[in-house]
């Protein structure tokens, strides 16, 4: 980010963005370039990608998954439908600022040259912005009475059942209002919570937030598979963002799925998903290779091959048991054991310190974009929960469903479709 | 990490260590060479450094700042000393081949192909160390009568006294033994604190422990200065490791200090600060740039220049008022105010998620090396705790002092010392 202060001083917030929509830059028809979301635009030093914010999907999807993580879900304070309008105004206009690696406002005061706080935090001066993408969410209790929204709500957007297994803590569960800032820098990510949050001041606060190092999958071709904190390659059979007709057909809402300004928006759902690392870690690596279903080296499937080899879940070894065991989470969470329907991964790995017995509070900050809920995570994730014999390792804690709106038009906000 | 399984699946631990030092490779006299302390070993894609974990200190003190950090404390069981010696033994082992890119162990199990758990937990196979050190230490407890240690206490090993307006909280504070993880892959850090702790099973369980996500000190020349959770930039004036006869005489503990086995070692004071952020952003730029002393943008002294301009403490403003205020921040921290004495700071910007009031669990994790606690920590944060402007935005919450030995000779072991 310039270091230089901005010498206009303009303040953040719906006066600079209005001023772009005065400007009539309303881009309804602007015609997006869906080139864009996958490419990102090339930095002086050719290091630093920055990704568009105003386009037809918001990024944070189909991007590129970044390395490190920053998510927050908020409860909106008791304010107007029109304060939370603004709301989404003040954070449109703050994150396409720093998505382009600017700071939220100038980092001097908005009204005069000291006596007034500084309108960004100033921990990412001088930093590109690595990739920032943000994304915003809004989740089913957003359009209960308090805002007028409750003939918006999708019908996609449904509560999450109770899974067999779960072990909820209620302040890590759901909120109004989620962002998701990922980057290959985390001073980046966090900045950009961090402003959003100071922004929201008096109007939303943070009811729950997650840091991740490490993403735990690939959502391009190009990107080698990462590792869980089991150790073992994670996300080897998602889908990437370049088979367009999957996405089309599994990411992406569309009008004719019911809410109409949904469409281009897809359904996210996190899982803050504790892992039992130390009990795993003195498990067999055979153990460990069966409840996975894949090879702890080279991720390849116990039926045979190499990594990207499909795993054959007929095969059988000695005295006819599958070489792939049936409780294998490769076989649970397979498309082909889910009647075809897939779920787009972008989760991370995470670790909280530790707890009193002197654990690691660590694990996997799940996190999926899907078309449909009610058809997509949830029938995969009864499957596991019933079956997976990975559940012996596994504590899911927190959980989240937001609808993520459609990428604003220049000059307009996101989720504006909401107060159309 | 080599992906490929070690053939002869040796386990960690002293087996491997002592048939090194049975090689007759003990390396007493064995003429460390001092230039590949600063001097990271280039790798095949000429990106990822690698630092020698057998050498005269112990890197990740002079060793370049890394972006990230897992830094973690023990407690340790009822064992004999030679179960603690041998702890160490087999710490020593694993960090010497993490630190060189390999696993802790092998992956697959020591003790046959598959029946065993592995020896390393595998969620950094493939990746590279990313300038990975591991730095052990030894807390005041440790020299208490359960191993027979206490005539090893070195002096310099204080209890820190308390300071006014700490906020410690008891399961933040001490520890047995600790272990500082820097790389510039958080997951490489997280692995190796990880694998670590396992090792340790049954002899020592983790106390507390904390990841840092930004590196907020320079300690050499090369390295630009990064920006702590005030957004301002934080370790203008630490000394660098180039400055070699301020680290002799600042850093390095000398056998005539008085313990003769920590000749080469230094100490290590860690403080958990909580920043009320909340608090701070709403803040004037003016309030800010006078509790810290410097500009926010150049970070330059209210003095007058640019970053690197030396701080004039006597340089008057309007009415005769100091530009640099006498509560300042720069001023009280600065080795002229403090006889001279300065310390080599090390610290992270972290974020543990938010409290329940909505606010971001936000700060810096402080770690700062010296040769003597007593006269350069202790009258430097006794200063700040009484007089620093910056206190109302600060909470001390976490503590901890550690007695850091000399590196290991190859075929020794870190704190061998202790047991000669």
């Amino acid at each position: 980010m310039p270091v230089t202060p901005d010498p206009a001083r303009r303040g953040l917030s719906r006066r600079g963005l209005l001023s772009l929509a005065g400007a009539g830059v309303l881009g309804a028809g602007a015609g997006f370039s869906l080139d864009r979301v996958l490419t990102p635009e090339a930095s002086a030093s050719g290091a630093a990608p920055t990704y568009p914010f105003f386009a037809k999907h918001q990024s944070g999807i189909i991007t590129p998954a970044q390395d490190r993580l920053h998510f927050a879900a908020f409860d909106v304070s008791d304010i107007t439908a029109g304060e939370l309008e603004e709301l989404l105004q003040d954070w449109t206009y703050a994150a396409s600022r720093m998505t382009a690696g600017d700071g939220a406002g100038a980092y001097g005061p908005a009204s005069g040259p000291y006596d007034a706080p500084p309108d960004d935090t100033g921990e990412a001066l001088g930093l590109p912005p690595s990739g920032l993408t943000i994304t915003f969410g809004f989740g089913p209790s957003l359009f209960d009475n308090r805002f007028g929204l409750a003939s918006k709500r999708p019908s996609a957007l449904i509560e999450l059942p109770s899974f067999p297994g779960d072990a909820l803590i209620p302040t890590l569960v759901g909120g109004d209002l989620c962002i998701q800032a990922c980057s290959d820098d985390p001073q980046v990510a966090v900045h950009a919570i961090r402003n959003l949050s100071r922004i929201a001041f008096g109007r939303a606060s943070l009811r729950w937030s997650q840091l991740g190092f490490g993403r735990t999958s690939s959502t391009t071709r190009a990107q080698s598979t990462p590792r869980n904190l089991f150790g073992f390659k994670d996300g080897t059979a998602n889908m990437r963002a370049e088979d367009t007709s999957i996405v089309n057909r599994e990411v992406w809402a569309s009008a004719e799925d019911g809410a109409g300004w949904m469409a281009g928006g897809s359904y996210v759902v996190t899982r803050k998903i504790r892992m039992t690392i130390e009990t795993w870690d003195r498990t067999s690596l055979r153990e460990q290779e069966r409840v996975v279903g894949r090879t702890k080296g080279e991720g390849a499937p116990l039926s045979g091959g190499t990594e990207f080899t499909a795993p054959d879940f007929s095969v059988a070894g000695r005295e006819d048991a599958p070489l792939i065991d049936t409780a294998a989470h490769v076989r649970l969470a397979h498309p082909d054991q889910n009647r075809g329907n897939s779920i787009l991964r972008r989760g991370y790995n995470f670790v909280d310190g530790n707890d009193d017995l002197g654990r690691l509070n660590a694990g996997l900050f799940f996190i999926c974009f899907q078309r449909d809920p009610a058809t997509q995570f949830v029938p995969l994730q009864l499957n596991l929960a019933k079956n997976d014999a990975m559940n012996e390792y596994l504590r899911h804690v927190g959980s989240g469903i937001f609808a993520v709106p459609p990428g604003a038009a220049e000059g307009s906000y996101v989720g504006a479709g909401l107060f159309a």
